[in-house]
């Protein structure tokens, strides 16, 4: 039986990886719809070699201007276009992608109309979490993971008895900076901080694995994908372990591939099959695997987690958008590497977290904590961590 | 509901291991019987702690001289007073931790009587193979492995579909002289040989771990326990990660602890809960795992054992036996660590297998050939691995 497929963020990375697995395993998928933000020319080539059923665009300004390119295939601009890939009703499965809050809704919609979703978004679990998992519960479907560490969790935990787990153990990176000092932050320029030794990702992706904020959004995620508080995590600068879980009996099952997210994105669109991703694997331990020790004087933002996901409903959704402001102004450069830091710790341990009942209050109160963030980061910039 | 276990081999590290965790558990578990072979001392001790229903002692002279010291102990002594603990009737699990092929003919005794065997013992499947196997199932009970590489790979395979599997990787700690250049191998001493960095064994195990003769016994093993000839290994120093099985889309799942056996023997006996062993358990990502490359020119027992499985199914026995022979020659110093190297594939070479279809032709093909190498090995000396 072939799995329909509408996929929402299909020209960025994961869209475009996903895409290579379906074209190795033609007779396996049908992808009924694709969805992008504004990258027109690498959309019409997908529309052309998949053919969709529909495409869908956000940027309608830009859709208008290039209207003719798309004579013969059928197409859906506008800021909630998205929705209808989300809720096309010859697929099955939604793959989730799309980077940001601007993603929550199309998971929401996937969700209410019992797609399977197959989820990148991070920010979906982080801000709407309970709300989320209610939803798909509700509508008798479920969210498998896309993301390399919560795949590899989902894998190990597969008929493990819950009992006989002590603990999820996500593995980081630490970023290009784990063995810098405060007073090197000062050094930390956009360009270093977008940069990632092991993996080919996004700008603001980058500098969450930076911050170890990327850890953080993980935690959260974990919580509500694995039901447990028991998690914690490791420094491994090769990510060749996406994660570990530990046994009550002091056992560990670790997880390992080479780094590509084609591992994670074949493990879920087979499931629970394995098939060989686009790219052949090679896996030939001819690394060391290392861990380092924890800096969380520095790196707190996981730590930073716990406490919000301990503290409040809403509190995770804060650190978020928190975050989402502080990397906005870094990576415009209105402030340093290390107001990062200041900027998110203060805003979390002031308080003041919405009530969240409905995926409506999530989308405000993101919105309005956005706002009031972007509105009074400057005050926060003299704390601890350091200057720009 | 608790187990009610024999020992064989009680007084040996696997066994003063198996009664730690019943020491930490009494309520789980009942000993029926202890066996051993001349560590009186110790047997003493173990029944007045554990209370068995009776113990049992091979060498039937020192019993009689210390006769009085077992007043109130039920005791059978002799050559094989240990297949009376095999098949007590009030046991339902046979600890078979017996090192070598005197531990055979317990482990194919407490199939007969459907006990659950918890198998430290090696030679039983690497000469027995197929008919332990079959007598196994012919009886409805089963084998759970106590080795921790076996141990490793029977919990990670649990519940995963065999078709997803790649192969099994068994690692191996590469022994003390893994870096050796074969010129190095005359100045290998039998005190450098048995002494083991990782873990604490017997004398025999220690030079089997230097000459990788253990990793080639455990892909014969796992061969019979596992059912396929997928098996390869790796070398990994730390003895961290104690094996990994590799699926058909390039992920692998490691198994890792602390190197104690505690961990596989408290494993196999709270199967399928898990427990703390008697050692509460540390694992604090503290070491860096490595890999090193196979050098199979010069530690060759491994691709031996493959050759000898694909081979001919008396051949596996041939080259225990070889190997047996060998490593006594050198603990007795007779010859040097190259030539057990020599000797061993000399005679694997040669042919001559036996055909086996009872546990009778097993135990009598051992012991020929075991006279058989031991009268002819000075013809092997010679070969081309190195001198004394």
């Amino acid at each position: 039986m072939k799995r329909n497929i509408s996929i929402l963020g299909s020209t960025g990375s994961i869209g475009v990886q996903t895409l290579e697995i379906v074209r190795r395993y033609p007779t396996q998928f049908k992808i009924v719809a694709l969805s992008a933000r504004n990258n027109i020319e690498l959309l019409l080539a997908q529309a052309k070699e998949f053919k969709p059923d529909f495409v869908t665009i956000e940027d309608e300004k830009l859709y208008l201007q290039n209207k003719r390119l798309f004579d013969g295939i059928k197409i859906f601009a506008g800021e909630n276009a998205q929705l209808e890939a989300a809720k096309a009703p010859k697929s099955d499965t939604v793959v989730a992608a799309v980077v940001g809050m601007a993603g929550f809704e199309g998971v929401v919609t996937a969700l209410k109309h019992k797609k399977q979703v197959l989820l990148a978004n991070k920010e979906s679990l982080v801000a709407g979490g309970r709300i989320v998992m209610d939803l798909a519960k509700k509508n008798k479907t479920e969210i498998l993971p896309l993301d390399s560490e919560h795949s590899a969790i989902w894998q190990l935990v597969q008929n493990q008895k819950k009992s006989n787990i002590k603990k999820l153990v996500l593995t980081a990176s630490g970023g290009a900076f784990y063995s810098f000092k405060k007073d090197d932050f000062k050094n930390i320029t956009v360009e270093k901080a977008t940069k990632n030794p092991n993996w080919s990702m996004g700008q603001k992706i980058s500098v969450d694995s930076s911050t170890m904020m990327n850890k953080a959004l993980e935690i959260i995620e974990a919580h509500h994908l694995f039901d447990t508080l028991n998690i914690d995590y490791v420094i491994h600068p090769q990510s060749i372990i996406h994660s570990i879980i530990e046994f009550v009996d002091g056992t560990s099952f670790a997880q390992m591939s080479t780094p590509s997210m084609e591992y994670p994105i074949a493990y879920a669109l087979f499931y629970p099959e394995r098939r060989v991703p686009a790219t052949p694997p090679i896996f030939a331990f001819d690394k060391n695997l290392s861990f380092l020790e924890k800096r969380e004087d520095v790196f707190f933002f996981p730590a930073l987690a716990k406490k919000a996901l301990e503290a409040h409903e809403g509190a995770p959704l804060v650190f978020n958008a928190a975050n989402e402001v502080a990397v906005e102004l870094f990576l415009n450069k209105s402030i340093g590497f290390g107001h990062i830091l200041n900027i998110v710790q203060a805003v979390v341990e002031k308080g003041d977290f919405p009530t969240l009942k409905t995926p409506a209050d999530v989308r405000l109160a993101h919105e309005d904590t956005y706002k009031r963030v972007k509105q009074d980061y400057k005050q926060y910039l003299s704390s601890s961590i350091c200057g720009k």
